[in-house]
C-alpha cells in the first residue's frame, strides 16, 4: 500500500461534513479501490466552534482556508466554501500556487474563472476537478470527459437545477400556482430563503457554461449564456403543456452549430415521453449527444450531501489513482474560442399564452402581428367564452426566427386587449 | 506529442470496420484529448479478402489474431471477434502474455473467464478494459468502477439487451404477440437468424454477471445467475400489465444481501412511472444504487456499431492516457467470493395469467394451491366469462418466497381445467 493522499478541506457546511463523514465509512473500500488511503489532515471553516456531525479530533484546523491550501504535506485541497470570488478563489488559486491538486463542487467559480484555473492547475501540474459541481451525484463531466471522449459531440442539454424542477413537477402535480409552491418548498429545505440564484436560471447557467466548455473542447464563455427563469411560469402554463402533450422543464442547452455556439437557458416545453421530460422532483438529467455515440442520458440526485459528496471523493479517488486530466478534456492552451450564437438567432416553435379581453376583433390584431412577422401559427385555442372578461388564449407556432418572436411579442402586448405580458415559452425538438 | 498508441484490432464485422472508421475519423480529437494519436498498426479477421467499408492499406494483415497479438509493435489489442472461447480467448490470452494491453467488447468471454483474465491482466500490468461489453456506448463501466467509487453498491439493474426490449416495445405499441414482431424484428436486423442467445436472456445474463463483479467487487460468477428469457410473455400478458399500471422489462438484477449476492434475468413488471420504464425500444438503461448517491440511471444506445466503436476507442484513450485499473475495480486477488442467494429464496410479488376453462370450482382450487403455500392474494380478475370456454384468469400477490410461488404453481399447472403452463411475471419494487 502506498502512502496515502493527504488532503485538506476548505468548507464544513452540509456537503464539508459529509465528505469527512464519507472518507471516515468507506475508508477500507477508498484504499482498496485505489490502491492507497485517502486521509483528511486538515479542515477550514469560518466558524470553529460551530456544532457538526462529525468529529474533527486529530485534523489540523486553519481559520484561513487560502493558508491552508498552501501549508506544507497536503496533496489536495477540496474548496466547498462556493462563490464566485473572495475567499473560494484566493483558496484554489494558493492551492494551485502551491502545487496542490483541486477538487472543487463550485459552480460559480468555474463559470466566471474556469479558463485562467485550468491554465494555471495545469502549468503547475495539477488537477483541477469538479465533478461534483455539475449536476451532484451524476458522473456526467467524467462520462463527457472520459467516456464520450471518442465522440464529436454536437449538442449537450439537461435539468440541472432540482430546485426549479421540484416547483414545476409539484406545479403540475397539484396544480398549484408558482408562488405557493415556492413558498412550500422553501419550507421544506428545497429553495433557499433567497431563491433567485435557483429561480431565475443563473445557477443552471452556471452549471451549462461548464458542460458546454467540456463537451466542445472550447473557452468556457459564462455571458454568452442567455438566462431566463422559472417566475412567470403559471398553473395555466402547466396544464397546457400537458394538454398539448408536453412538460415544462427549466432546461440548459447547448449546441454546436456552424457559426459557433448557442448556449441558453429558459423554461421549455418537452414532448412527454421523451427521457428528459421523465426526469421528475429534485433530480437532475443531462442528455449528451455524439457523432458515434447517438444519444446518452444520465439521471440521478443533483444536489444534497450525499451525492456531492460522492462526486467529490470520487475526483479524489481518480488523483489517488494518479490520473490527472485536462480539466476541459484538451489542454487549456488550446480549447478554442468559439463565436456566442445569439438568442436571436434561434430558430424554434413556441406556445405563446396570453390574457386577453373576450372583445371582437382581438385575435384578428393578434394574428396580424404574428403574420407580419412571418410566423407560422400551428394552433390556436380559448377554451370558454367570457364576453368583456380576461381569457387565456393559447397559440402554438411552427419554427420561426427567435427575435421575429419576439418582436411580435411586443406589439402583441401593447394591443390594449392584452392585459397581462405575453408569457411565452419555446418548443423543443428533443 | 508523444508517442503513438500502436493498436490490433481483431475482428473486422461491423463493429471493427466501425472502429476503424472512427479512429481515422476523429484521428485529430483523439491526438487533442489524449496527448498522442492512436494509430492501428495491424488487423486480423476471418476473410480477408471480403468487402468491406474501410480501407485496410497500409495495416499490416494477420490471418491468425493470436500470432497478431503478441507480434512486436503493438501496445494494445482489441477484441472484436466474440464467443466465449475459441480464437477470441486464444487472442486475448496471446496479448496479455506478451504484455498488450486489452479491450474487448466480448461479454461472452469475460462473464466464462473474466477472473482468469483479469488476475492475468494484472500480472502482467495491462489493462483489461470492456466498456464495450456492457450497454454499448453507455460509459457504465466507466460510472462503477470510477465515478461511483466512493459508494457501496446494493443494487444494480438494468434493461441490458436491445432485441428483448425492441420487442416488448413493439409488442406494447402494436398489441401483436411475440412470434409476429420477433419475426419482423429479425426482417429488420434487430434480432439474430438464431435470436436465442438474446431473447432467451443469456446475453442478458452475461452483462449482468460482469455488473454485480464490477458493483459489489467480486469475483465474476456467471453459474449464479438465474436466466429466464420473455418467449412466453404474450400480447395478453403486455396489456394486463398496463392495465395493472405496469411495464413489462426483461431486466437483469444484481442485489447485495446478507448472505450474498442475488443475481436474476426474467421478465418484470415494473411502474410505468419508473425511470426503467421509460427506456423503450432498442435502447439500454442501467440503475445503480449507491449508499451515498442515492439512485443513478444512464440510458442509451446498448448496440450498433456507432456506439460499440465509441466505446472501444474510450477505452484505448483511456490507455493512452496512461490510465491503467483494475478490471473490476479492485485488485483481481482481492474480489470477493460472494456466496449465491438462489432464486428460490428470493421474495416478492407476482403476477400469474392462467388460462382456465370458464368452469364452477376453477377458482376455488386455485386460490387453495395459493393458500396452501401461505401466498396472499392482492387482486384476481377474470374479465368476461364464456362458459366451457378458455378464458384468461389474472392474479397478483403480496410478496412471497419464490419457490413457494413455483410450488403453487406446479399444483395449478396440473389442474385440469387449466389448459395451459401458469405464466408468471415477478413484479420488481424499482
Amino acid at each position: 500500500m502506498s502512502d496515502p493522499l493527504r488532503i485538506a478541506i476548505a468548507g464544513l457546511g452540509t456537503v464539508g461534513a459529509e465528505t469527512v463523514r464519507l472518507i471516515g465509512e468507506q475508508g477500507a473500500l477508498i484504499a482498496a479501490r485505489c490502491g492507497r488511503p485517502i486521509q483528511i489532515a486538515a479542515v477550514s471553516a469560518r466558524d470553529r466552534n460551530k456544532a457538526r456531525p462529525v468529529d474533527l479530533t486529530g485534523l489540523t484546523w486553519f481559520d484561513d482556508p487560502a493558508a491552508m491550501a498552501a501549508s506544507p504535506g497536503i496533496d489536495a485541497v477540496v474548496e466547498l466554501i462556493g462563490g464566485s470570488d473572495g475567499i473560494a478563489k484566493a483558496t484554489v488559486e494558493a492551492a494551485i500556487g502551491a502545487g496542490r491538486h483541486v477538487v472543487t463542487a463550485n459552480k460559480a467559480l468555474l463559470a466566471h474563472h474556469g479558463a485562467a484555473l485550468a491554465l494555471g492547475a495545469e502549468a503547475a501540474g495539477v488537477a483541477l476537478a469538479y465533478e461534483a459541481a455539475v449536476a451532484g451525484g451524476i458522473p456526467i463531466v467524467k462520462a463527457l470527459r472520459e467516456g464520450l471522449a471518442a465522440n464529436r459531440v454536437t449538442r449537450v442539454y439537461g435539468v440541472l437545477n432540482g430546485t426549479c424542477n421540484y416547483i414545476l413537477t409539484t406545479m403540475r402535480e397539484t396544480g398549484r400556482d408558482f408562488d405557493g409552491v415556492l413558498a412550500e418548498a422553501q419550507e421544506l429545505g428545497y429553495a433557499e430563503a433567497d431563491p433567485g440564484f435557483d429561480i431565475d436560471g443563473i445557477d443552471t447557467a452556471h452549471k451549462l457554461a461548464i458542460l458546454t466548455a467540456l463537451a466542445f473542447g472550447c473557452v468556457i464563455d459564462f455571458a454568452g449564456v442567455h438566462i431566463e427563469g422559472i417566475r412567470a411560469v403559471s398553473a395555466l402554463d402547466i396544464a397546457n403543456a400537458e394538454e398539448l402533450g408536453y412538460r415544462i422543464k427549466l432546461l440548459g442547452i447547448a449546441s454546436r452549430g456552424e457559426g459557433g455556439v448557442e448556449q441558453r437557458v429558459h423554461p421549455c416545453m418537452v414532448a412527454k415521453d421523451t427521457p428528459i421530460a421523465a426526469v421528475e422532483g429534485a433530480f437532475n438529467g443531462v442528455v449528451a449527444e455524439g457523432d458515434f455515440v447517438g444519444t446518452i442520458m444520465a439521471e440521478g440526485a443533483g444536489a444534497g450531501a450525499g451525492p456531492t459528496a460522492s462526486a467529490v471523493v470520487a475526483d479524489l479517488m481518480d488523483i489517488a489513482r494518479g490520473a490527472v486530466l485536462p480539466a476541459f478534456g484538451v489542454p487549456a492552451g488550446s480549447l478554442e474560442r468559439l463565436a456566442t450564437l445569439p438568442i436571436e438567432r434561434h430558430r424554434g416553435s413556441h406556445y405563446i399564452r396570453l390574457m386577453v379581453l373576450d372583445q371582437p376583433g382581438v385575435i384578428a390584431d393578434i394574428a396580424a402581428a404574428l403574420r407580419d412577422e412571418a410566423i407560422s401559427v400551428e394552433a390556436m385555442f380559448q377554451h370558454g367564452r367570457a364576453p368583456d372578461e380576461m381569457v387565456p388564449v393559447v397559440i402554438t407556432t411552427h419554427d420561426t426566427e427567435d427575435a421575429a418572436m419576439t418582436r411580435a411579442l411586443a406589439r402583441i402586448g401593447a394591443l390594449e386587449a392584452v392585459v397581462e405580458p405575453p408569457m411565452r415559452i419555446r418548443i423543443e425538438a428533443l
